[in-house]
């Protein structure tokens, strides 16, 4: 996330943390959201906006050890949040203070829209489809049917398509690729935030991606029950598009 | 290989892919030889020659999966050739079309010439040592007895010898270190092109060093049954060179 | 070491190894000792001091590999000190000489202090701690009472301390933080000197910190019987320390 956005506003409530930041070129938005309940303990007794460089932030939970417990705390306004580490044995406790900022930002609403088509996949397969095709070009075309998903890129080295076909395994749920198209849809993006976006892999083994015509795609990693992280970015729009305003 | 070339020509043939080509400064020769029964299925009508930039069919092959099936194809007169990524499960197909490009280019012949020592040594043991004397030197004189054969430089800071014994191990034949001996011969070698060679290493566990009074080392890569890469330098010529010239 | 001081010189005695050497700012002092007991054989026949370029030396120490037995030679008078590695299964043998310089340095006494106070921890820990405590400030305080050693910074972005408790666990004893304390102390250093002395955490599992009011830290580790490494660095002097001075 801090590749995109420097410094975000994280907003408290008593039913969790929410974060809405567009990234500083004001193409692609990310929009987060932990629920309450995912926490082990969680108390706000008031509404609280909280202004922080996520960079900074990243340099301070990177000190957290994989077998820390995190506790967050920040005050009524006070000028900064306190990120406390705990072993778990008790014997060693670190606290980081981080200050906060003032930062502009007006919300946006984001449409709960119906998507044309929503496609379900494991999310290290969208990282990797991202990833290799930016070896050959700058943007992707992701068209959708109701037998599969294909990404096709073209560059001055040459051209590349990569199909995945729906299927559905029991035995390995994380593996599918389930399709929910109301119509064929094929859009076009810039690599370069797919690749952004993936970053979030580590946090879900299945990615959903909601496409419809002439609306930014939805890029979204659920992360059990505890919340989830949203990515939006708007299609390019080109005239060389395949099935672009075909009908199914 | 793609360190030492840049573009190069793949010959087809019925009885299999051919390639040789020249550094850019002209000093070492690169020979691949794939032998048609080492692919599943090989098929090619009519001798073709393919020129590609091998930077970019790098880039390419490194999206595929380790488990892929690979399928190349071209067509007569074409100006790009097709590589098919498969997953085993059939799900994933993915394409890549790596434009053609003219590639001048005499083919040397490479006399067969009968050598006055072979080594036969652990491919990483040679890539070890190049790489370790490459700290203290620029050359390495590489000279045969009947007993081993000892790798030699010197620079600024120091001066380095590595000597190896010949020996065979009949439960671990990859360890052997075998020395096939017509007359003692001592050559010296840039070791930055020895180097270069040794990124083969991965592709064969043994290595065979051939050398010859005056004549380009050759360091071959011998890959089962499929093939073989080999690579050819030429000796420096030094006054002080301790055996050049001895007879057994 | 070899990020500290470029150059040192070896002091060779019929009882060991010893080096002592100050950084290139004189800023920090390095004290290493390796008795004559931690090697197999040992024989020095007259006290030799080699001067050595320690970035050369761990070029060639590179290149030693993990079961070789190694062997250094030095003549009286000689102007080069000779590593031999040699492979377990005697195949290879590989010497490598390395130059040896001209060094002036003054061995500076070392008093041999008592310490206020002496920290025991993983040399783990405090190397966790010190890279931690870099991504916030410059300067640490570190601060000992009865119970804890606390490590604060404070930078820029915000501030971070980390408390460890005194703790004894006969189990796993590597782990133990165990507090010699004859009055309590508080000393501020630079974290970039403590960042390069805990490069030295893979000798030891253990580390020995001691510090008394006004006088330099010593950063000790103790590879069992063979000897040790210490390191010495002066406490920054500022007005703000907050137990600088106090009494238990």
């Amino acid at each position: 996330m801090k590749d995109l956005v420097q410094d975000a506003n994280f907003d408290c409530s008593s039913t969790g943390f929410a974060l809405q930041a567009m990234d500083s070129s004001h193409v692609s938005l990310i929009h987060m959201q932990l629920r309450s309940d995912g926490f082990e303990h969680f108390r706000c007794d008031r509404n609280l906006s909280m202004g922080v460089s996520l960079n900074n932030m990243a340099k301070i939970l990177k000190c957290m050890g994989s077998d820390d417990i995190l506790t967050m705390k920040a005050e009524d306004q006070g000028d900064s949040v306190t990120f406390m580490f705990e072993a778990a044995n008790q014997e060693r406790i670190s606290d980081f203070e981080l200050k906060l900022m003032d930062i502009d930002s007006e919300q946006l609403g984001i449409p709960d829209t119906e998507y044309a088509a929503t496609i379900k996949m494991p999310s290290t397969e969208f990282a990797r489809i991202c990833k290799d095709l930016s070896t050959i070009g700058d943007t992707v075309l992701i068209g959708v049917t109701k037998d599969g998903v294909r990404f096709s890129t073209q560059g001055d080295i040459g051209s590349a398509n990569v199909t995945l076909r729906q299927h559905n395994n029991v035995d390995r749920p994380e593996e599918n690729v389930v399709i929910d198209m109301q119509e064929p849809v094929a859009l076009t993006f810039a690599l370069r935030y797919l690749n952004s976006f993936a970053k979030a892999t580590p946090l879900a083994s299945q990615v959903l991606v909601s496409m419809s015509k002439e609306l930014p795609v939805v890029v979204k990693y659920q992360m059990g029950d505890i919340g989830h992280i949203s990515y939006y970015l708007a299609p390019k729009i080109e005239d060389d598009e395949e099935m672009e305003g075909d009908n199914a």
